[in-house]
């Protein structure tokens, strides 16, 4: 069990682990050696998982972190979108309940002119994931090359894919480290994980969605604040035009979860339809995306056009095509039934009058993923078809005996378990609770709002 | 890159390490859980040493110290020396230069009746190893089989060897581990290394030198205590007898460093002969130790007792039959050419009159390992013959032409480094220093000292 130096340079992974441990700030070079002698495999993960657990103790300064980042991103290839003359924008969610807006946003704001190269990730936890529900729609390859990636948003200004093997290869080794050593909890290591990810895809600037409340990782809007000015800055240290919205995930986002019928509701939103919260908050993130991307003067302005572009169909005709570009069964956008359907139905009544006073967000995401609907470990298989659909949500008054929640699902002994979890996740009370903003702030880009 | 949990528990490995990330504290079995299950290689290296970071960074409380030593111990074989019917005493040192009291101690207090199973290390750093100067003794073996090792304690009352395979395997990976990792700096993780291995001799007590000053492990005094403080209420809570001796370390103890010179100058001490320091902090301890072992009813008796053994020769005869029933040339004892010789000399005279003012303790052990006396790495094999000869100590008046240190060495490019080191390492001033105590406080037994 020696230390081996890399071979390359002049540092040892013990005195980086060392000084990181004593609180002090680690130089760029410093960073850079740790990063690339793990991803060569120079450095045993043993050194790094201490390392990375310094960094959750210690904590990083804001260049320390853009190192990181920058050196994450270096690992691997960076897609260079220059032949493509649009501005390049993507939006990024740091995940949540009932989060479909990417599915909505990516065909929006490349109907509005702006292109958007979006490389997702899988649901894991509670949290649902861009890719699985994309491949709920029947055909749908989120597994293209680069080449392919290319010629789809040549064709179609947008398309979603899979991390490939040549994005950020330091992040999925660090990422797997971090997952088995208690070391996913740090602004700062999640910062890079995001940013390192995001900036590998050769955009020009990007939206990020913070999320905080009960359904999210970071809980407190503090957290989510720290988190998100770090982004930003991060992204603006390499150049980049970022902006963070903090939003509400404080219960599930629209009334869909599951990943078929969170197809359904991002098609209702594409068609000016689907509840409030998800058109307002997609609206809000498509303005911004609209306004980076140089197709809109302001953020209103953008709202503006994406509202028009939902109306007159440009945007639903979008995702379509991009569905149809990617594999999808486009027959499924205008006939939902198309998509998988669970066999059972099974509906949650209220049983005393009221209001929805809370909605525990995480329990309903992981009674989806009880129901088959995520996955528990990163190797489990996804059940497209399942999932609930919320019929109250916060503020709603309810009487006895109305419809609050359905199950859709394929095996009874999970939906008794989930339709348990769902019932305890509603808080009914006598009068309705303060509301909750849905955009609790915006970070960087500051002034230029509107 | 799976955490899987031990098999025989219901505890996994990840929910430990949070636990700890978090600055909770840790139950006894969670830590029982932990060091088993990674002694049996059911947890991998990647999350205990996250988990150790953790510790480093987060600290641990009394119990939580107390419990992982008691984990480690358990992890292998604990010495039952119950047929054995005196009470057996060790003592244990932090480590310094030129500290070669245990090698005065185990035959002192075995001439007084105390049995004293001593296991002891080697050398690593700039700190010498009681093992490596046993082994300047031609022939002796510090490699005994548990059999031998209490055969002749039975004859003797004394005996030194190395760790075995069997005492304490957790602290040899943990160690192993912690080297590598940042990990080494933390007084619960010391603590509970170095207790698992000496309550694993089967002793009713132990007297512990924690040694402080610029040429210990802990510089501050605060640390040492600490460290002590420690170590006693560990000892205390697993039913055994505990002193802590907080001693100087700030220059070189004695007059030699280097393995064969050490012994010359243990056998002067045994003689009654000697340098003041080494003589003075030998009975102390010896006190200490006659005292716990019962043979003694105060310290001040112990260290009365100890100077008639030593008058009478008892002790010196001890040692002799000690190093004969090892395998080692009693005529070493009585004739110290016998002992390697080094072939060559060289002396370092005073450039200016003064008193000295400090001799860098750490740098005469490094030049020592320099010379080939002690080790860099753990497979580098030691020159028992080098080593440094110190003619004037802290305080010492100093005139220009007279010897300051003699280097005695077998290759030249060495000699040279070492010289110079030496040279450096003394500072010379006009007024003689303020005196540093030799023992700086106890620690535990209190009330009872004399």
């Amino acid at each position: 069990m020696n230390s081996a130096p890399a071979s390359t340079q002049n540092f040892r992974a013990i005195d980086v682990i060392r000084k990181k441990r004593d609180g002090a700030e680690l130089s760029n070079a410093e960073i850079q050696f740790l990063v690339n002698a793990y991803t060569l495999g120079e450095i045993p993960d043993y050194q790094v998982s201490a390392w990375l657990m310094a960094v959750v103790l210690r904590g990083m300064t804001r260049a320390e972190t853009a190192a990181l980042t920058d050196s994450m991103l270096h690992s691997g290839e960076v897609l260079d979108l220059s032949s493509l003359p649009a501005k390049k924008v993507d939006k990024h969610s740091t995940g949540g309940v009932g989060d479909k807006t990417s599915l909505v946003l990516a065909p929006l704001a490349a109907a509005a002119g702006v292109t958007v190269p979006m490389i997702s990730g899988r649901g894991l936890g509670h949290t649902g994931g861009t890719l699985d529900k994309l491949e709920a729609i029947p055909g749908f390859n989120v597994n293209l090359t680069v080449t392919q990636f290319r010629r789809i948003l040549q064709i179609c200004g947008c398309a979603m894919i899979g991390q490939t093997a040549e994005i950020a290869p330091a992040d999925r080794k660090l990422y797997a480290l971090r997952d088995v050593t208690g070391t996913v909890e740090s602004p700062n290591l999640i910062c890079a994980s995001i940013m390192s990810k995001k900036l590998a895809e050769g955009i020009d600037g990007l939206v990020l969605d913070v999320k905080t409340g009960s359904g999210a990782f970071m809980k407190s809007e503090n957290d989510a604040t720290f988190l998100a000015e770090l982004m930003v800055e991060t992204g603006e240290r390499m150049g980049k035009e970022v902006v963070a919205l903090i939003t509400d995930m404080d219960q599930p986002l629209g009334k869909m979860v599951g990943n078929a019928l969170e197809v359904v509701e991002v098609v209702e939103v594409l068609r000016g339809e689907g509840p409030e919260d998800l058109r307002k908050l997609c609206l809000e993130l498509a303005g911004w995306m609209l306004y980076l991307g140089g197709v809109a003067d302001s953020v209103s302005q953008g709202k503006k056009r994406s509202e028009r572009l939902i109306a007159s169909g440009e945007a639903l005709d979008k995702f379509r095509q991009m569905v149809e570009l990617q594999g999808g069964d486009p027959r499924t956008i205008d006939d939902p039934k198309k998509l998988p359907q669970a066999q059972h139905t099974t509906t949650i009544y209220a049983v005393k009058n009221g209001h929805v006073a809370s909605v525990q967000c995480e329990q309903v995401g992981t009674a989806c993923v009880i129901l088959g609907g995520g996955r528990e470990r990163k190797e489990d298989t996804v059940d497209a078809a399942v999932g609930i659909v919320l019929h109250k949500k916060v503020g709603d008054a309810v009487y006895i005996g109305e419809p609050m929640a359905t199950v859709h699902y394929n095996a009874e002994a999970r939906a008794e378990r989930a339709k348990q979890m769902i019932e305890q996740s509603y808080r009914i009370e006598d009068s309705p609770p303060e509301k909750r903003p849905l955009i609790h702030k915006v970070i960087g880009k500051s002034g230029e709002k509107n």
